[in-house]
C-alpha cells in the first residue's frame, strides 16, 4: 500500500476507533503544566492544563475528599490524591482514569512523597502512625504505626525532606519523629518531644528547617534537620500573648505557611494577624493586621507579595500582602467560600477555588486582573504538577 | 466492521508506519522527568529520562552546538537550544524530532524563556544585540538591537525574571537592560551603567538580584530589581587584590553560581578558590581555596553542598564543598573533561558530563555512590525539564 494511502487509512480507522483516537488526540501531550482540583462534595478531581487555562477531564469515584490534598510522580504523569477516608487513589492524569486506589486507613490527614519518587506517605489519624507505599505498585513498603502504648496516635504534618526521609509529628505523645530511609525500605525512626499536642507543620523549602504549631502552647517548635542530632527548639514563645481571644473557627493550615525570601509568614491561631519571623532565627519580624481569620497565607513564587484567604463567615475576601512593608496591597471579594490559592510556578498567575460559586477564578498575579474561569463542582485545593520538584509540598 | 478487525488492521498499519507506531508506543509519558544532553562535536542532543535512568532518543541536526544552552515551554514537552552559530532550535522530546529551527543571528550565546512561557530570547554576540520570538511558532515578536552608535554591542547575561521580563548585559557599552513585556509584545527598555565589559551574569532564584561580573573591574554589580528605579551597585570590590595573577584558562560560566540558602557562592575568576557571600548585602563571608580555577560550582538544590568542576588542564576532578563550614568535603577524579553539572530537581542525583569518556555519569548527591553511566558522544551541557518552573535558569 502506498504510504499516503496506508496514513488515509490508519487516520480513518483511529477516528472510527475512540481509544486510538484518545491515544492519538489526548495522551501524547507534556505534563508539566497539568494539575488536578479536588471537587470535595462529589469525591472527584478535574484534570486541568493551566497552560492551555481549561479543564481536559473529570475522574469520579475517589472517595471523601473534604480535607484532600495531593502529591506527584516525578514525571508529573501521576497524582496521589489522599482522602479523609483513608483512600489513597493513584490517578494517571494521561490517560484521565484511577490507576490504583487503596483504602489504607480509616481517617487519614496527607501525604507525602520521598525525593527520588519512589516513596509514598500517608498520616493517619485511625488508626494512627503513618504507613508507606511503594510508589509505582502501591504495595504497602512499611508501617509505622507510632503506638507506644499500644494505642495508635494521631499524625499529621507529614513532610518530605531531602534523603529519602520523611518528618510527622504526633498529636498524643506531643512527639515529632523523623522517618529515614535512605538505607532501604526498613526505615531508622529518630524520636523528639515538640510539646503539647502539634497540629501541624510545614518545612521550608530547602528541607532545612520542620516547624510545627502546637495546640498547647503558646509557641511553635522548629527543627534543624542539619544538626547530627536534630532538637525542637521554641520559637516566638507568647505569640498570642495580649491577642484578643476570638473563637477558632479553622485551624490554619500550616503546609500553606510560606516563605517570602529570608522570611516566613504564618498565619496566626484564633486572632486576625499574619506573624512574620526570619529564617533561622525565627525572631519575629512584625506582624499585619488581616481581614479576620486567616487560613492559608501562601507567597508568590518571588516572594513578594503573599495572598491570604480567611475563615467561614468571612471566607469570601481575598487580600494580598507586601512581603516588605508588610502592608495589605489589595483586597477584594472574590466570591462565597474562597478555599484555596496556587500559584502557577513561576508565579504569573494565582489560581484561586470559590466553592460556593462552583469556580476556579484565574488572576494575573501581578495585576490582580481576573484572567478567566473554570467551572468545577464546589471546589477545594487546587495543585499543579510542578509540586514533584518541589520540597514539602 | 467489528470493532476487533478495526483495531488489527489498525494495529498493523500503525506497525507498517513507523511515524503512527511511534506515537502510540513512546508518546504516551510525563515529560517531568525528560532532559536534553548536549552532544557538542556531533550537533545532536540525546532526550533521557531521570527517572529511568536511561536515553530514550537522538536528535540530530542542531548545528554548532558549542556553548549551548536549553530552556523549556511550562508543559515540558519542548526544549528550546540556543546554539553557538545563532540557531534556536525547538525539540519535541515526545515525539523526538525538530518541531522547528531558525538561524536567528550569526552568532549567539544563550538564551531565556518568559514566566508565562510565551517569548524566548535569544543573547546575540553577532549582530549583537537579543531577539525575542513566539515560543509557539518562533516567529520573531521583537528585535532590541543594542546599537547605541549604530554597531551593535555583544548582548549577554541574558536571564527572565517575573513579570514578562528580561535582564542582560551588553559587553561593549558596559550597560545592563531590562527589557519590560509585561504590557504586550512591544518592550519597554531601562537601561543602565554597570562597569566595564560585562561578561556574564545570573539571577538569585526569586528573581529579585541580577548580578554581573565584570571582566574590567575588581568588583562585580548587583541590581535589586525589585526597587522601583534599579540602580547597579558595585559588591565584593576588591575580591582579587591579594590573589595570584593566574592566566584565565576559561572564565567561569556565573549562571552556574549558586545560592545556598542565604548565602551565593561564586567561582574567583582566575584564582583557585570560591568566593561566598550574603545575598542582599553581598558582604564576603569567605573564601574556599578548591582544586583549580572552578568554572561551575553549582549548589544541590537543598543548598546544604556546592559541587565545583575545573578549567583545563584541571578539568577531571570534581569536588563537593560544604556550604556550612566552606571546606571541602569530598573530591574524586571523575575522569577526563568533566564540563557540566545538573542535579535533579529535588536533589537525590548529581549528573555529570565528562565529555573524553563519552560518558554521563550519574551520582548519588548524598553519598557520592555512582548508581549508572549513559552512553553520549562528547556530552557538554545537561539540562532537565524542571528548569521550566524556575526562575534565571
Amino acid at each position: 500500500m502506498m504510504p499516503l494511502l496506508r496514513l488515509a487509512l490508519l487516520l480513518f480507522l483511529a477516528t472510527s476507533l475512540n481509544l486510538a483516537a484518545l491515544a492519538v488526540a489526548d495522551t501524547t501531550r507534556g505534563t508539566g503544566d497539568l494539575g488536578l482540583i479536588i471537587e470535595r462534595e462529589t469525591g472527584s478531581v478535574l484534570i486541568f492544563s493551566s497552560q492551555e487555562r481549561r479543564v481536559l477531564n473529570r475522574v469520579e469515584g475517589l472517595g471523601d475528599l473534604s480535607h484532600a490534598s495531593v502529591v506527584f510522580s516525578p514525571d508529573q504523569r501521576f497524582g496521589y490524591v489522599f482522602g479523609r477516608d483513608g483512600g489513597l487513589t493513584k490517578v494517571d492524569m494521561l490517560e484521565a482514569k484511577i490507576e490504583k486506589r487503596i483504602v489504607q486507613a480509616g481517617n487519614s490527614i496527607g501525604g507525602a512523597i520521598s525525593d527520588d519518587g519512589a516513596l509514598v506517605a500517608v498520616a493517619n489519624y485511625e488508626p494512627g502512625g503513618i504507613r508507606v507505599f511503594d510508589a509505582r505498585s502501591l504495595d504497602e513498603v512499611a508501617n509505622i504505626p507510632a503506638a507506644p502504648e499500644g494505642k495508635g496516635s494521631k499524625a499529621l504534618g507529614l513532610e518530605d525532606v531531602p534523603g529519602r526521609k520523611f518528618v510527622f509529628s504526633l498529636w498524643e505523645t506531643g512527639e515529632t519523629w523523623i522517618a529515614d530511609f535512605s538505607a532501604g525500605n526498613v526505615p531508622v525512626i529518630t524520636k523528639m518531644q515538640s510539646g503539647d499536642r502539634p497540629y501541624d507543620a510545614l518545612v521550608t523549602p530547602d528541607g532545612r528547617y520542620y516547624i510545627a504549631g502546637l495546640f498547647g502552647e503558646d509557641r511553635l517548635a522548629a527543627i534543624d534537620l542539619w544538626q547530627a542530632s536534630p532538637v525542637p527548639k521554641p520559637i516566638l514563645e507568647g505569640y498570642r500573648r495580649g491577642a484578643k481571644e476570638l473563637p477558632v473557627y479553622k485551624m490554619p493550615h500550616l503546609e500553606g505557611w510560606a516563605v517570602a525570601g529570608s522570611r516566613i509568614v504564618l498565619p496566626a491561631v484564633g486572632s486576625h494577624e499574619l506573624l512574620w519571623a526570619e529564617v533561622g532565627t525565627f525572631a519575629e519580624i512584625g506582624r499585619t493586621p488581616v481581614h479576620s481569620q486567616p487560613v492559608f497565607a501562601v507567597a508568590r513564587p518571588d516572594g513578594r507579595q503573599v495572598w491570604v484567604n480567611f475563615a467561614h463567615p468571612d471566607n469570601d475576601v481575598l487580600q494580598v500582602v507586601d512581603s516588605q512593608t508588610l502592608q495589605v496591597v489589595k483586597e477584594w471579594k472574590a466570591g462565597p467560600a474562597v478555599l484555596h490559592i496556587e500559584f502557577t510556578p513561576r508565579g504569573n498567575e494565582a489560581w484561586v477555588s470559590v466553592r460556593d460559586l462552583n469556580k476556579v477564578q484565574i488572576y494575573d498575579a501581578h495585576t490582580f486582573e481576573k484572567k478567566a474561569e473554570l467551572d468545577a463542582k464546589s471546589p477545594s485545593g487546587i495543585f499543579m504538577s510542578a509540586r514533584a520538584h518541589r520540597t514539602g509540598f
